[in-house]
């Protein structure tokens, strides 16, 4: 059995935004950062800071803090991302359209060479530069660019179907922005990304402020 | 201080899959479900999900499991997902569009009354039903419709501007999908959607799998 736990995944989610605020920090010219900054800037507490970046196997020097441009090589060599990662989009929706145009992925390494759809009107044309081709090219394409990951942003409905298909076209992970917990074989990779969760949480704070104005 | 750490983040983040997956055992006609059977669906420890459930005050009967319609009112009501919320989206974009026409959140009461943009070619417009108004008229409707939340998609070099805007109009919640930590006031609630975050798990299975894989 391949699929494993992935540990710490909290810590590992926040990565980027550690990466993102040291970034930052380099850009301003500074070579060290200390932990309770990182800390005060993400609202958490230093010793979760240092237990997240812990994993990454880089600890901050006392009274000085971590090393910038060690840490930024060692958050981006942790998750992959020093290398280019190939991967296709399938659905070319707004959703789609949004992620192929998201700035944001290029400082991740993550190239999205290719995009599918069955929306005749969408293809053959390109959406901020990447190139839609209709579905039934997928397999080809899949092997022909050698990909190993997709970005599945399909409506629900059509999302297993779609899975099925680049599972069989020889892709190995999904990012999965469909609501549809997709059925595919152990040693397939799954991410979902549920954008319901986050407003879970917003809700919550919204319901305890609302408490706490009451009880004032 | 109003702004307060919300213990049980990754709880609460899971509470939409339960949701979901408990919605679908109504639908199928059961009345219990088992916790380990919700573990097994989310790849989740049963001790976990029992845990998580706990929150929302209610515990599962021994052999029989938990009663299906009273966790998805205790699920809804502690989400606060039994009322609905009007939001108004700001920045008309392709992330814009696609989360004015995300059906997932019409199941938690999160109903988007209007978009806002300084594109003229859009305002005046409707996306999926919403009408886009201009962004100068931001603050009049929001006094108009009584709003109190806003999901910020605009680009991330207006990000900042945007929500002195919102917050200088009466929005008290922010549900953020630039890149950008945003600087407000301590009663603001803001919920930053970050896209990498769940790249990052993803590309540390993908990495893990690959390790496994050369050690075979």
């Amino acid at each position: 059995m391949i699929r494993q736990k992935i540990p710490a995944t909290p810590s590992i989610r926040r990565l980027p935004q550690y990466l993102h605020i040291i970034r930052q920090t380099q850009s301003e010219g500074y070579e060290y950062i200390s932990g309770t900054v990182i800390a005060q800037e993400l609202n958490l507490e230093p010793i979760q800071v240092r237990k997240d970046l812990a994993i990454t196997g880089i600890t901050g020097k006392p009274k000085k803090g971590y090393p910038v441009a060690a840490l930024i090589t060692a958050i981006e060599h942790f998750l992959g991302w020093d290398v280019v990662t190939n991967t296709i989009l399938v659905g070319a929706g707004n959703l789609g359209a949004a992620l192929t145009g998201y700035q944001e992925f290029q400082y991740h390494g993550l190239h999205i060479v290719a995009a599918f759809d069955v929306d005749t009107a969408k293809i053959g044309s390109r959406i901020h530069g990447v190139p839609v081709f209709s579905i039934e090219t997928l397999a080809s394409h899949v092997k022909k660019l050698d990909i190993s990951m997709a970005i599945l942003t399909v409506p629900s409905s059509e999302a297993q179907r779609m899975a099925n298909m680049l599972v069989d076209a020889g892709i190995r992970s999904i990012w999965n922005f469909t609501n549809v917990k997709l059925k595919v074989s152990e040693n397939i990779i799954v991410q979902r990304e549920d954008l319901t969760s986050g407003y879970a949480l917003l809700c919550v704070m919204m319901n305890s402020t609302r408490e706490a104005r009451i009880k004032e």
